[in-house]
């Protein structure tokens, strides 16, 4: 088989370890068109976004429809504490590993960030140490531009929804009806093609003279009746901005006293940035994006942004966004970046499309590695439920990246908080603690065979682990049904650390033998649905708020009760208690509320209360972000 | 002399004109690798957006530095109707006769537009007819993401504000001070760099020692205490959304009920687009981006991004967005296309930076052609005193575009609103209402001729207009002082139609004798100042509100009194009174308000209401805007 070794670079690993950005920095990353040559890939098949990014075509995944696809290999986590257990990182590593030292053709799929938190708290989202995707200042900022596409587009479809409310208020219908179908000087009327989908929803065939239409006809196409009290459509920003979580509206001496409480939420969890995840193709695209449901008519009819006219427009808003971005790892091994919907209200993972387009690059017998997020209970569930679901392709593999660190943590350690120190528990050997926490890894391992691949875990080491602890995660993984479970150090020493891995990866992929399942059909009930996935956590039931019931009852009735499941669960806990570290059993789930993506294609109950808007502590990360103005160099970006 | 004529591209020009995106779709724009390989750039200076856009790198002035400029036009008009007068349909018609007609070097500099306007009722704005700017769909989405770059910036210096009043209301000084700059284990503290400047502006210089810092000095340091009603900076969005022109933020449970009333503006209003706009090095826009105000403290003192430590991250996410976007008009000349901050609360002109670089490769005997937003009263008169000043650059030649319709309008004629069918006075001829009129069109030119440069007025034709009305406005302009007038069809018939405005243009140019002049000097009170310029509006006298008056006290008392006067003016009337048509004189101009964009460097009076929100009328341009799925176009745009 030919390789792709051409492109790749030789690591030069210091110890200890630098910081991210300074061994990003250390690196002069290949243009990209060199790398994209390496994939046999000509310049109609991309776009240069400056010279260590482009856009992958989607005609890409067109030309090469008959050619076979790699291995399909996801990587999850265990529960993680709120420090990460390095799941990016064990991805790139593991990309690195099979490119760099173990001559296969691979492609790391992973998600883009939201720019907020790099600006907060949390620091840049590209890997770490020496399992990095670069340049790292460009993949943690703006990137290709697809969420800003995707703010753009999520904020004209708002400030559309409340200028209709705006507009119906004060016009009678039939001043509506010939604002929004002005007659032209020749007696027709000027019908946006967007506008007959409306007409055809309702059942209304327009009569050869548009002047036939009844008085009834033009009420109930012109008029939407949108429901203020209903509008489940948030306006975005991708920054976290606190003081936005609640707002109002309309205040302004124009706007008649239609004042509307609303919020806004980070961009990244726009139902927008999930269409764009699930979505296959730009048809499929423009479907979805004119069918997301924006809220209900007063009389209970869900109201569609092709009901608003805009289902188009948000498409040509998004139609460089759907391209997936082409960039490189440390090593000079291949990346497409691709979309970054929220792990909890949606479902955390990459595109289809990029995945699609890198499973035809690959071909046989090379790697597609992509990355589910939040724990495997919500990440590796939602991967295989909704995502594998609607793009119809198979993994063979699952990774599962655990620590020593989380492991004691389920043992009983105490609490690990973010920005405070490490309890000596986790600095020192404590294999009983260890031991004890296991059950968290084998749960997470026997729920994820239940798909039918076969599961490697991946112990991310940290210097601080013992021989002793490092044995006892092993033999527990082994003894819950793992394909494999190997010791890494990516982090210190990029691909090299990962070798093992990759040898693990390559094996469960080749000796997959299970055809795929699911963990629920699609046409039994949305509460038949909650419950098989409430089961998978260790629930004994479930607790429906008077709200969950009644939006059940909605939904169904709109029908929409097909759809997959997507659970907004905390990544804390099997549970919905983030302190019930472990694996929890005998709980009752409640689901305090239900919401609806219909565009992207999924119900999502709510299990707790989801934050959908960070905020930003004393001293933020931007207070070290700086231009360094002799070398045009960002600096202190984590 | 070389020229760039390989890339010129032959227009066939059809009878009736197509509509713009109809003409734009029916050439197949060159490669923009194509057009910088003719400007002798090479791909060390450029980044390609596509294969259509490059951003060409500030370096390329820096190499060019010592070379000689071209010839610098300003592109400006009378006081126009709502329609417009085809002032940026004119800047391309007269590069196209320039570079594809009179084998002239010549580059076109153009504002990129606001989305807002585009996806309302507006439409795009790449020119017109068969003289555009293309793609024009590139051009007028996203184009390479400098207005998204400005709205993240923007609102993260918003959410800055907000959190910081948040954080500064629950902590004690030392509290404040500790979490700011945290105790390393060393005993250090991490202040970080920006923290620095802030030292040194509070005049307290960081002892050896940090424990010797004084408690009032760590309070003085640590507690900004802006004051909320104080706060000027808004959050934007490019998106025309009415209900956002007056908002409450901060009601969420754990926002502690600090609600504050706020509204958005469009982005394009944020002074991050005038910085931008007016910035001439990196280094400089960290400096402007760093010291922009956000509003005082509760003593008075005016309250910085830096003070905020956000100045370095604001120039991180704006370091992309510094370098010019290179495109090319339908004849094949190129463009490049940068800001494009308001006309009214700002200055209305495209950036320095690309008419620095412009000039350079154009170099001597080629044309920069740029345009001023609004009518001369206001756009050149900010083009001089404003971006001129801060640039050091000296126009030879300023063409004011006229209309018949115009100018009828001036002469007495009917309103004109957009939207609704002309009156017949506009449609046969009638060259009384023109030659009355013509007072309009001498006001703009007589304005004009005080900074030195010579006058070439074009008369953008419509088909309607006859020969003995085109001939009255040629001889009024010469009696008005022009250099030249000229007829031009350069929307009909591309660079061919203004062949004669480029010869004029040329002359122009080349027969330029005197010194440039300023209607103003800096260092004269900020009410003189405005005086002078409200006499060039014809005002006999100006008149302050209790709130102006006391905001120029503020101002002048924080130091800022030496920055040029921004006039925020109706661009319908040389008076305040948009209904003022002609050349009205003996008014008193009313000043509202006085704001300041200290980073962008200049105060800005308010003369009357200026809308910094655009909203959606009851059938948007959305409505026709799609993509047409079996070739990837989009269609609709207008």
């Amino acid at each position: 088989m030919e390789t792709w070794s051409k492109t790749i670079r030789k690591l030069d690993v210091l110890s200890p370890v630098p910081t991210d950005i300074d061994i990003a920095n250390s690196v002069t990353p290949l243009p990209i068109s060199d790398i994209a040559d390496s994939l046999n890939l000509s310049s109609n098949h991309y776009d240069l976004y400056g010279k260590y990014k482009a856009k992958v075509l989607l005609s890409v995944a067109d030309e090469l429809e008959d050619s076979t696809d790699g291995y399909y290999v996801v990587v999850a986590g265990i529960t993680p504490t709120p420090l990460g257990e390095g799941k990016s990182t064990t991805t790139v590593g593991l990309c690195q590993a099979l490119g760099a030292f173990l001559d296969k053709k691979v492609f790391t799929c992973i998600r883009q960030p939201s720019q907020g938190p790099t600006f907060g708290i949390k620091g840049g989202a590209a890997g770490g140490g020496y399992s990095q995707v670069i340049p790292m200042d460009e993949f943690n900022l703006h990137l290709t531009g697809d969420i800003h596409a995707i703010t753009a587009a999520n904020n004209l479809l708002a400030a559309a929804i409340d200028t209709r409310i705006f507009h119906e208020a004060s016009q009678s219908d039939k001043a509506l009806f010939n604002r929004l179908c002005p007659l032209n000087k020749d007696g027709t009327r000027s019908f946006a093609k967007v506008m007959l989908k409306r007409f055809e929803k309702l059942g209304i065939s327009i009569p050869e003279n548009h002047n036939d239409l009844t008085p009834d006809e033009i009420r109930r196409f012109a008029r939407l009746d949108i429901d203020p009290e209903s509008i489940t459509w948030h306006r975005v920003m991708d920054v976290n901005d606190r003081f936005l979580r609640k707002i109002t509206v309309g205040q302004g001496p124009n706007e008649k006293e239609m004042f509307r409480e609303t919020c806004f939420d980070i961009s990244v969890a726009s139902e927008i940035m999930a269409v764009l995840a699930l979505t296959t193709s730009l048809a499929d695209m423009r479907d979805r994006l004119g069918r997301m449901v924006v809220g209900n008519s007063k009389a209970g009819e869900p109201i569609t942004a092709d009901d608003l006219g805009i289902g188009g427009a948000l498409t040509v808003l998004m139609k460089d966004a759907i391209n997936p971005t082409l960039m490189q790892t440390l090593e000079g091994t291949p990346v497409l970046v691709h979309a970054g919907p929220f792990a909890n209200i949606a479902h955390g993972n990459s595109s289809i499309v990029a995945d699609k387009i890198a499973l035809k690059l690959v071909g046989p017998g090379g790697f597609v590695v992509t990355e589910a997020g939040f724990g495997a209970d919500i990440g590796a569930e939602k991967f295989m439920n909704i995502k594998c679901r609607y793009s119809g392709l198979v993994p063979q593999c699952a990774v599962i990246v655990a620590t020593v660190r989380a492991l004691k943590m389920h043992g009983g350690g105490p609490e690990v908080v973010a920005g405070r120190p490490l309890d000596h528990a986790y600095l020192s050997e404590n294999v009983g603690l260890v031991e004890a926490g296991c059950v968290n890894l084998a749960k997470h391992i026997s729920n994820t065979k239940i798909y039918g691949v076969n599961v490697v875990v991946a112990v991310n080491m940290f210097s601080t682990d013992s021989q002793a602890e490092l044995d006892v995660v092993k033999t527990a993984a082994m003894a819950a049904g793992a394909f494999d479970a190997v010791i890494c150090t990516h982090h210190a020493h990029g691909g090299k650390g990962a070798i093992e891995l990759g040898i693990a990866v390559q094996s469960a992929c080749e000796r997959q033998s299970e055809a795929m399942r699911f963990l629920y059909p699609l046409d039994i009930s949305i509460k038949e649905k909650i419950y098989a996935i409430a089961k998978s956590y260790g629930a004994v039931g479930v607790e429906y708020s008077d709200q969950a019931e009644k939006q059940i009852e909605m939904y169904t009735k709109q029908g929409f009760s097909d759809l997959p499941i997507c659970m907004a669960k905390t990544q804390y806990s099997f549970s919905h208690n983030p302190s019930q570290k472990g694996a929890p059993s005998g709980f009752i789930l409640p689901i305090r509320d239900v919401r609806a993506s219909i565009g992207a294609g999924f119900i999502y109950p709510l299990v707790g209360t989801m934050s959908t808007m960070p905020g930003l502590p004393t001293r933020p990360c931007f207070f070290d972000i700086d231009i360094d103005l002799a070398t045009g160099k960002v600096v202190g970006l984590s």
